[in-house]
């Protein structure tokens, strides 16, 4: 086997899973619910406002800072103090290629080869394939009751190469948004270990709570421990820009500015205004956006009880995802293709989500519902209800 | 020292430029030869199609193949081969955020902790601080004469742990055009150890000479040896969009797609309908900004002698950039420093090119003309003939 990176990882699941419905019939139509991606374009305005920046602002498309763009680092300063409570100075946030390079960058920034990260169970795949990459050792976590991380159990995982405990909340793949003062719990077990807490919102905008999701940045010793990631791509359906943030300390945004340099050189402009130009302009829709989720996420609760007559299980359920458990005897990944091919519904299994092996993994799968609308989970729930193994 | 792997390297040589000038005063304007950046945007006709795409063309605006879009790289495929002569496949081709992914993603391909990689001198810095944070250690080669690296030089540093000789022409910093037998020897070269040759021509479409700048695509073994890079950036002005290509084997890219995923998801959309429509429509204009740059190129030429005469030399003169000589007892980053302030000149010191404490490195400046005209170089020469350090 070689020893480069890559070959430390595996290949990416998205674009595994869009094989399985090679040459499938085309009826039923398919129900894709395998990536969390919007597939509508931005809202009008914002199409007209990005046009007008194509056309007349030249800057659009010249290099920026690598940083990102002033203007919109100090934006997302103001309004997550707003929103978190808390002080947060524009130096303090940068804008990346999308959140997940915000992610590997704070890896870039806070590890080594051999160090170590602590990820909870399931976790976001790419995140995996980050560390792998990085030649960083990823110490899988829980999965705690309700798949919510137990700090203690996380405490009992830290050793002296240990540089990081990771959070995604609302999470990715299963839904469940971590409770505040659980959040608060890792944050004083990373303070207390001079370690970092990543926590990645990249769902936050579709939150079923109302106010901060948690009180981390409220203190003032926040920039010594919290890695805040964020992305623009959920929230303003600008997947296709790649535009995402990072609230830390400026002593670390300086080291992340490295990394950034060499891989991206800087963020592209254009996604960066329409960034800018959705906070300050799409409030209002946005909170239309995140009642709508909510509206499906509820489908799907109160449609589950006839799946859970069949012996299916709903382990988790926000933002965008469902995370199931399925009562065939027949393993996840194996479950998926059958279920692309034959009841046209492709979603992503927990194998994808879980260390190679793991006995949870069998039995799960996760539905990124975002895209259908009610009655479209009813046609779903349909198609699994009857579907047999 | 910190291990984490953003510490194993440098600042951003052109933000920590940027600061030099801070605080000069506003007479004489500055001259800012920097950075290799076009300073306008694409010409109106591109931006037309833009707009339209912005406004008209969701998936503009959604994620695509993380190996970037079919057409684009079909096209890439098909003009590369025009180019170069010899077959590639569109499946030979990756599309991805700016030409320094590029990089980055195929070190990532092809190297693990403590392989080696052969950069010539002058290196481009990016090249040295992608491979310090992957873990990389680089080999130093030359300069050769003419600043032309030496293939049997090379020979004699390839170890058990080399994985790669990286090529950069028309290079950055020199300008110079590697003449096609010294690329063929090195190809040669890395096929007999069984290394890749990694080829950089993100300034080819400056090359003064007509046709094939190289042969390297001939033959049927390309794909066992050759790494392309080129970026989209100089030719068509969309820095600011961020989107180069790779032309390698297939079974190296479905390797550079796991990093690709997991970093940046998928190359701006925009960027690359903008390209394709660049390669396209934009040819004839593209020819006309060749010959812009060469023009420029011959300014420099010949205008050197009266810098010449006060004990300057031109080491190298290419596509955007002369590499020079300067008289001083001064060393060139405390030299650079100087013309910021005093002469209003901004470019980089030969010490950002070079391992520290090479001794030329003392000497060496990187002028990057490309965005001054014909009589914007003898301001420049003006400056530079009247500064006394």
């Amino acid at each position: 086997m070689s020893t480069a990176r890559t070959a430390q990882t595996f290949a990416p699941p998205v674009m595994e899973a869009r094989r399985w419905v090679e040459g499938r019939p085309e009826e039923p139509p398919l129900i894709n619910v395998s990536q969390a991606a919007p597939v509508a374009p931005p809202p009008p305005p914002m199409l007209e406002a990005m046009a007008e920046f194509v056309l007349t602002d030249p800057s659009s498309h010249l290099y920026g800072p690598v940083l990102g763009l002033e203007e919109l680092r100090a934006e997302v300063a103001i309004q997550s103090a707003n929103r978190y409570g808390g002080r947060i100075a524009p130096a303090q946030v940068a804008i990346t290629s999308g959140c997940n390079e915000a992610y590997t960058a704070a890896m870039a920034a806070l590890c080594g080869e051999g160090d170590e990260v602590i990820l909870p169970l399931p976790w976001y795949f790419n995140h995996k394939m980050a560390n792998d990459m990085a030649g960083i050792r990823t110490v899988p976590l829980g999965p705690g009751p309700g798949l919510i991380p137990d700090p203690e159990e996380a405490a009992a995982l830290i050793t002296e190469r240990t540089r990081a405990i990771v959070l995604v909340t609302p999470n990715n793949p299963s839904g469940v948004e971590y409770p505040p003062e659980v959040m608060r719990r890792f944050f004083e077990l990373a303070k207390e270990h001079g370690l970092r807490l990543i926590v990645d919102e990249t769902y936050r905008d579709f939150h079923s709570g109302e106010g901060a999701p948690h009180d981390l940045f409220a203190g003032p010793d926040w920039p010594d421990v919290l890695v805040h990631l964020y992305s623009f791509s959920k929230a303003y359906r600008l997947t296709g820009h790649r535009v995402g943030a990072m609230i830390a300390s400026a002593r670390l945004l300086a080291e992340v500015e490295k990394y950034l340099d060499t891989v991206t050189i800087c963020p592209a402009q254009l996604g960066q205004k329409a960034a800018l130009w959705g906070m300050r302009n799409l409030a209002p829709w946005l909170a239309g956006e995140r009642l709508e989720v909510l509206a499906r996420r509820q489908a799907i609760v109160d449609g589950f009880p006839r799946l859970a007559a069949k012996g299916w299980a709903l382990l988790g359920c926000g933002a965008y995802f469902a995370y199931v458990e399925h009562p065939f005897e027949l393993a996840s990944d194996a479950l998926a293709k059958r279920l692309a091919q034959e009841a046209g519904v492709l979603l992503l299994p927990g194998t994808m989500f879980m260390p190679e092996g793991h006995p949870d993994a069998r039995r799960q799968l996760r539905i990124a519902f975002a895209n259908l609308d009610v009655p479209g989970v009813g046609v779903l729930f349909d198609r699994l209800e009857g579907f047999a193994a």
